[in-house]
């Protein structure tokens, strides 16, 4: 599943940028260790739903949208 | 975030039971404890994305689709 991982890193660092939002703004937001911030975009952690929707919800975007 | 467990939980159970799958059969094909598929049905507990992929594998579904 270390696909799936890097599928969701790889998408919610695209729209993050798209967003014009840093990582640490991200991290702030989303109450997130500015260094989880950058594992999770590489694909390294396995995230829960309710972290993929906080993220979600600080880049204006439906969840289903951070999936692969 | 307590209504999307409860909410994703809602939505697991319904296309299990649709399935026509057991909460046994669920635990042991997703490889989960047979107990924490119930924890997960009532919504008490905030899963991975890891764990939400392998149930809808067994539940031949997309992942989206157990989404809220």
């Amino acid at each position: 599943m270390k696909d799936l991982a890097i599928s969701v890193g790889l998408k919610i660092k695209a729209k993050r940028k798209e967003m014009g939002v840093s990582q640490d703004k991200l991290a702030l937001l989303a109450d997130i260790d500015r260094s989880y911030v950058g594992r999770i975009e590489r694909g390294e952690v396995n995230i829960t739903l309710e972290k993929l929707y906080e993220i979600a919800d600080v880049l204006e975007c439906d969840a289903k949208y951070l999936l692969p």
